[in-house]
């Protein structure tokens, strides 16, 4: 019986060990199922095209002439997120940050901004920053920190452009996806 | 007693499994207390409206004019970091970054800086990056990675605006709450 | 025999516990060896001083005059990567991003940016910021946050610079180290 004991115990050794390590490193090539997920609807309107009433976002440099696709503009932002494609629907976060052209034979950005909440349901922000891929359908930036309701997060949000209006108004579909959750 | 033993293992497979959760994911509401946490005052004292021999910071780009509260201005800092408020006191670390301001109604900015540590009591970086919302007392940004004596940490920056004098020169006291320690 | 069970249990529950919390938040001073590790280098020629065909990273501010180390000359690059040191090299991956400089009395730099692969060796993206302290042989900077084969990774990139041809051209070593791995 003790002997049965014994094995029991050893089983169980190898079990709790293989947990450990599972949950802190997680080292599995299959992604884990996020703790948190929500999509949100991304708009940017800008300065200069549209007027100051409407613009959510303004240009402060110009493109210095490495090839012809902006290479250099840089754009600040204050967009409102929301949850369905009417960029006039009630916010429920905003995104502040700056995002730029990189490439010289194509259109190809970079994006760093917080998105902020501030309503009943979330307090809080998260820190965002990665490569936007923009001749890629779908693609992923990363989720590097985030604060209040959403302390210590990280995770993925992958991107996909619903929608480009010449240069005065676009619309990016935002899945974020939270896999360190507190 | 060997059925006794069995309901401490079953206990115990229970406690540890739980304590293993918490540990690597700390699901808990309640934050954890930091492993480190220090308060620094940054500096910035700005190009232009003082002398190259006083200023820390310089603006790079012009407004561009969306609202009055200067939407677009970008300014880069290598800023004294000091345990007190004095600016004149002996910096304990330089905070390297710039921020920029994102609002066309109110005053309200965006970091991301590196704390560059070289003393006898710290060497390493903490790198951070997040919204200041100016128009809330305490508003939080994040410490995405760290480097020598911060290896890997990550955590919290709690901004409050310490001073203001105009456009010439601002204090801001930087609460840093590091939770991932190695 | 059972009391003796009782003591293996015991040193059992000591041993779990203490692997748990070192899996987890990994206190040990001493650094662990990463899970990934690679060298690549970065080859950024500017336009202006090259022509558009060669070029692959442009200035897009002029510094505004505090000091004579280019303080503010904000530059936005989509540079190869290569396996070895020849900028004709085929890249494994492309570094899009900036830099800016931030010191008045010496070189000092700023980066943000994201290694984008596209191989068939690997198909993702690393998020890296921090610090160039340039007058340092060797210098860290954060990798905080990966997609893709890199999802959710996290490490340090040491910087060394490998030459620097005046305004035109230069070449940096980049240590990959990845300690965060799924």
């Amino acid at each position: 019986m003790v002997g049965h004991m014994k094995s029991i115990l050893f089983l169980f050794i190898f079990l709790v060990l293989s947990k450990t390590v599972i949950s802190a490193r997680k080292p599995s090539k299959s992604q884990p199922k996020p703790c948190k997920n929500f999509v949100l609807y991304y708009h940017d309107i800008m300065f200069g095209v549209d007027d100051v009433q409407n613009a959510t976002s303004a240009a402060i440099t110009n493109p210095p002439g490495l090839g012809n696709f902006k290479f250099g503009k840089l754009v600040i932002f204050d967009d409102p997120m929301t949850i369905d494609k009417n960029f006039q629907s009630e916010p429920v976060a905003r995104a502040q940050g700056f995002y730029f052209y990189d490439m010289k034979n194509d259109y190809n950005a970079w994006f760093a901004y917080t998105l902020v909440f501030n309503s009943t349901q979330h307090k809080g922000t998260l820190n965002i920053m990665g490569a936007d891929l923009m001749m890629v359908q779908s693609r992923d930036l990363s989720v590097v920190g985030g604060t209040g309701d959403f302390f210590m997060s990280r995770g993925i949000v992958t991107f996909e452009t619903d929608t480009f209006e010449g240069a005065k108004y676009f619309r990016v579909k935002m899945d974020i996806k939270l896999y360190d959750c507190y």
